[in-house]
């Protein structure tokens, strides 16, 4: 058996924005080298905690090649690449292997609705024929909450057998241990990762590849110790006072918005006002819940 | 009581693709001055029915350039702007306006689902702020079911007070009458259009502006006649005459897709295969159903 491609804690980092709204290039790749230095794998940037949707192709673009240029390995990086256009898909997902990084995180097309496995299969061989790079490497990013456009197995088992080698992972933000147990119990070789921080434990021991979560913007160290100590039986006690730790600070940052709360909070910590800022139509906490957040 | 903006009836144009998927100029501009000599009052092109959330900026900009070009006058455009991303969104409506397209139909931000009122406010204000033009006239585009945000009232108030003479319509897609009627009643000026062909003639009975709707690529003349002749005590045979070929048509084309069938029978009619192509994740009809309809 082939290894899980990608294995890890990968951040869905924030990505903090200046008083015109636009990415912060300089604060985004110092928090991406905190993230590296705590134990992240690597960074799953430009999703939907990185508020990608946001932000236009050409902003992307210039985000992930300044992270790029700022030294970050290439191999470290899983940007999203997956927008309401197939052909925007294809460009953004060029432009990563461009840069030399070939694992990108990908979003169906998410503007409409209801549509047939036949459709979705469609539009994902589209973006593998299009792109029609052997170093490409697909996670199917199943978070039908936000998308409103679900991943079923079937077009998971058609891509795979259509195109071996590409579609090698799956993220599953839609919260249910059960599925993204049934999604390993169905693909054998396929990374299932977690998009939520207190199901990556769970899910390890199932056989699942590791997460992309949001909450890992604040407690990396802890998603990476439990990542690299889940199976010690003589770490059980620290494993799973890790574990506490990221259940605590999921439920606090879930309490309000959570995108907002995770800025907020990370603003605190770094001592860096410029997180507070989101692009609408998101918005910062109010007043009222950030007290009540910090008081928390 | 100044006079409502838009007003009449404005077809979702189709948009038809070429084998390689590209929106095909030639074919769009000869439907554009078809649907205009049929009797419509302006192209609402670059809508849901257009599959424009399908295509990158880049080919709605050359779209719309073509069309501008092709000499069909401005004013009888009313293209979508409305991205995801916010930034987009002000990149293409400030190229409209450069072409000398004024009014638009805007889609709220479309991928973060459950957004606040306040946000949603806080991303329409920032457009309207950032292109920053007095002759910008936004028709907003209220289509939940395939949104996945609605526009509520109270934001649709805001925006008419924080920036009056900017948001003079609004198209209701939503497929209820009881919810353009409250529209209507709730805000006096404001230009409402039914975004269900069979519902304009009760919403004009209603003080309704007209409609944008995607049956009118086939029944174009019939909902001219029902706008210019609703009101004629001596037309109303005629008038529910071609108000039954419309419900007739609407309900053919709904018995499958809906953008797939009207494809279909646009490529009978007039006899170029060209337009049965749709951009993944949107389908053809399978030959089945291809045959059932053109059975029907």
């Amino acid at each position: 058996m082939t290894a899980l491609h990608p294995r890890g804690v990968f951040s869905a980092a924030l990505t903090p924005v200046t008083e015109a709204f636009a990415p912060d290039h300089a604060l985004f790749v110092a928090h991406c080298r905190r993230l590296l230095a705590e134990g992240c794998d690597g960074i799953a940037m430009l999703g939907t905690t990185g508020e990608a949707n946001s932000f236009g192709s050409d902003e992307r673009r210039a985000l992930l090649e300044a992270v790029v240029a700022a030294g970050i390995a290439p191999d470290r990086l899983l940007p999203g690449t997956g927008v309401a256009a197939v052909s925007e898909t294809v460009a953004l997902t060029r432009h990563a292997l461009s840069l030399g990084v070939t694992t990108v995180v990908m979003l169906p097309p998410f503007y409409y609705k209801g549509v047939t496995d036949e459709g979705l299969f469609a539009a994902y061989a589209e973006v593998a024929e299009r792109v029609a790079d052997p170093r490409l490497r697909v996670v199917l990013y199943h978070i039908p909450q936000m998308s409103a456009v679900p991943i079923p197995f079937p077009v998971v088992a058609r891509l795979r057998a259509a195109y071996p080698g590409t579609f090698t992972g799956i993220k599953d933000s839609a919260g249910d241990l059960a599925h993204m147990k049934a999604l390993v119990a169905a693909f054998p070789g396929l990374a299932v990762l977690a998009g939520a921080d207190p199901l990556m434990l769970p899910l390890l021991r199932k056989g699942g590849a590791g997460c992309i979560t949001a909450t890992s913007n604040l407690v990396a160290a802890e998603l990476a110790f439990v990542f690299r100590h889940f199976a010690d039986a003589d770490r059980t006690v620290e494993v799973e006072a890790a574990q506490a730790r990221i259940v605590a600070a999921r439920n606090r940052a879930g309490r309000f918005a959570q995108i907002a709360s995770l800025k907020l909070l990370l603003a605190e910590r770094a001592g860096q006002p410029g997180w507070h800022r989101l692009r609408p139509p998101l918005l910062p906490l109010t007043q009222a819940e950030a007290d009540a957040l910090r008081a928390a």
